[in-house]
């Protein structure tokens, strides 16, 4: 949200005790590291404590190896997990869609303009619909149709491209497959998906039209990280929008996709800013 | 929500069908009657067709009885079912609630202020605290207290309460109580109650400590009619509000009580204003 | 906002006074029309009277022409202007930009996708960039630089090219340029700009930086018709996004851009669904 | 926003440079202070570093002033100031009101309850209607008129009480009297008004009727410090309200009571939790 291309963060968590914002404050003090934005988050109930620092290194020579190599003993003695991310780092991603495009669209658009920081490495498709807007944008699509019998080959084949591509997250952009069990496992706290409506209502297929029949007067959206269990996945980001009884499903549908793109872009944003940390099936997200 | 104090209001409803809209606006201009705010829906799926007029009689004699009588006949050839609600009507109503006071209490200032046109008739409660708050606003206080043994007693004491007070409406402003699906029945389309979630999420008890679970980044407020099944009854108005990980159960309650209030009270006033119309287990609220 | 692609919309206006209504639905009702959505206001300060009908034919054989023709002896008694718009219109529209893309880009996608009923003829800049994408989309760009000498002739040239375009309307979606009070003049009515404030808050040049400085913890965008008062003109939509004290200006003009995207569309949607009714250097804006 | 009844706050700003968090998180640390909760920005433009930190006490026997004590030497090492406030802090208010009453029973239902943990110690208003809302409080009202004649000697009043009553903040809850320069003076930093306008824009007497006759589609409301630029202070919280060609002037001005309750409860709880900081004219506020 806020200026930080020339930021340096740091984000960990770790099990609630004293002196957890210490090790990290005391740290960066010591390094010379200049802190233009903290944040921390002490659990008391959950029992775990989370935080995120952004800084600019005052030493011209300031290394991250360095910093890692050297924090991690400090860390290590509160059972800290860490990342360090440079400044104008780009997250490499992988998105996966369908046919319906409007959040491909979305993303592609703040990706060209670097508005968000990703770096697209492969579009996935189970249809060659938009194949042409990837290859506008200049990137690699990657059309993997899919039956019951092949299913199992071609989440195979995901994987591969995912791998391959060395992307650190996969965003499912209206993918309307049901993954896996296993692909969901294997994607699980690296896989961001948008659901059409307010999660935990309306979850499964044809949210709109599940709306539409039980005449509520306000639609959602929301951003999740994937977990084992489908459409439970820890939320990240939800949004709403007003609507009325002369909205039928498809207007519905309609009415939906502006909010899926913001709430989408937004949690995708959280994510690669470090904001966004797991724990106990739930998301803290150090907005601030 | 607008300037409608002096102007008569007639709304209507009837099954789908050439001339509906007609029937009615013929009617008003033959009878000298001006329209200020003129709203229709024809629902071509479930083929029901609604309407609501304002509008300012020019005739210095206008009668609203004779007005009904006149337009029975025109309307009963289209199945027409309509209410006719003169300028300054206050709708007379008695408050449910229990011991949470929040939306008793915004109710009880809009009612004071002359900003919502509610008659209040009768506060019931099934705690004695709010007793004071009654008797500040100069209103009948009655505790009818509850137990499991006693539910069926206290339900018909409140049933003659409402009986007696001559109240339209009934409005449960927070009553913790199940009521029995005799009294549901009873109330059906005449009492508006708030729930604590955006339904049909986080039906039943404890809506903010389920949405604690969840995680969800968005809570909410329903209101809705009272109908045979508990918490499932025709939306009228919902409203949202953002929250984050470092709301707790306890913070949630906290953090929803305004938009509770604003919710019911939208309610109340789409009502007493004749925008909501009920059909098919769903509402149609013409707001325009 | 509504299925409304099969409906035939009639939109009107006229001094107030009694019959308005009548005289538009017994009308519709002689043709045969069936009316499926309808919302008429009648402002009684400004003595002026708004119509919207959406209707259906009953009659195959439905012409417009002789409809147009045969409501004008009656419209004319009231002093009325009509429009009556086809199911299936599209708006012939030309589109000005600059260099910032974010709004072009929103609407090229809702119109490739059919999102937005407009029928892009051209786009018009004064910068070559944009150029790629209109050619993506297979769009006519018409690059027309300007520098004060040569302004008279741009626009001159601009005025031609939405001419023989057919447009009936110009979206100014960024288009950084000043106009001429001689072409503002031209366009009054026929044209949408989007300013990055919620007017008249922050009139002019880089409201983002006004706002910064003002220390606002809301900015906005406004959609408004072109009049001679340049930021001056009838509003049609506003939105609005919170920020905090982290945001620098060049955040705030990132934080904007959705806002904007949103609130642009929003607006050309109302005016091409014949909502938007312009009297007395205000809008009345018929949504229901 | 958050549970935090439980936790002590330290709350401090000062020049920009390097070792600002450390200097406070340092000594947290060594005298076994538990941060539950921490935000800090650093404004490089402005040069100034904010903090917030709401910590427990390990030790049964922490005292809050040897904590000042101690931490004053080190906190003036580097120019900075600090403030810190108790659990179960309840900050002693005076509230001015004229006749409008709907903030002010807001605000008083608030503090009822313990929902906003401000201590009344009087209400001070130019008109005596109110004056048995405060009785049913059981609160001091302060009928103080004034004319021009009496504007000084009633102002010397005001601050007479405010000073004898012990408040460390004046609200302003549609106090419709234009403070003199000198008082203005005198409460910088100390005031919170409500302005019914979405600041900078509709300045001065009469807000929604300025914004009735631009047309605008939002209302909003605006809750600032006091400075000695009336309707120019430093703005907390800002809140927005759609509206449309149907609400003249009073219809804005009740569409936009609920808006400035909220706004302006909002600006009094972050101020009492210590969560906004003065600098250069602007605010910043830590909300996470």
């Amino acid at each position: 949200m806020h200026s930080e291309n020339n930021s340096w963060i740091l984000s960990a968590q770790c099990p609630s005790r004293l002196g957890t914002v210490d090790v990290v404050t005391r740290f960066l003090k010591e390094q010379g590291c200049y802190i233009t934005e903290l944040h921390s988050f002490d659990d008391y109930r959950g029992g775990q404590f989370f935080i995120r620092a952004a800084f600019l290194p005052e030493q011209a020579d300031f290394n991250g190896d360095d910093f890692r190599e050297q924090f991690t003993a400090r860390a290590s003695a509160f059972d800290m997990h860490f990342e360090l991310t440079p400044p104008d780092y780009r997250l490499p991603v992988v998105i996966m869609v369908s046919k319906t495009d409007h959040c491909l669209n979305d993303l592609l658009y703040r990706y060209r303009t670097g508005q968000l920081a990703i770096d697209v490495r492969a579009i996935v498709s189970n249809h060659p619909d938009l194949e042409p807007l990837a290859a506008w944008h200049g990137l690699p699509y990657h059309h993997l149709p899919i039956t019951p019998e092949t299913k199992a080959e071609q989440e195979a084949e995901v994987r591969r491209v995912v791998e391959e591509s060395g992307a650190e997250l996969v965003i499912l952009a209206r993918y309307m497959q049901v993954l896996s069990p296993e692909l969901c496992h294997h994607f699980a706290g690296r896989a961001i998906n948008i659901h059409h409506s307010l999660l935990p209502g309306f979850k499964g297929a044809k949210p709109y039209h599940q709306a539409y029949e039980k005449g509520v007067k306000l639609v959602g959206a929301t951003a999740h990280y994937i977990n084992d269990d489908l459409d439970e996945g820890p939320i990240i980001a939800q949004g709403v929008e007003a609507v009325d009884h002369a909205h039928y499903p498809e207007d519905l549908v309609a009415r939906g996709r502006d909010i899926e793109c913001l709430t989408l872009a937004r949690a995708v944003r959280y994510h690669l800013q470090k904001r966004v940390f797991l724990h106990a099936g739930r998301t803290v997200v150090l907005t601030g």
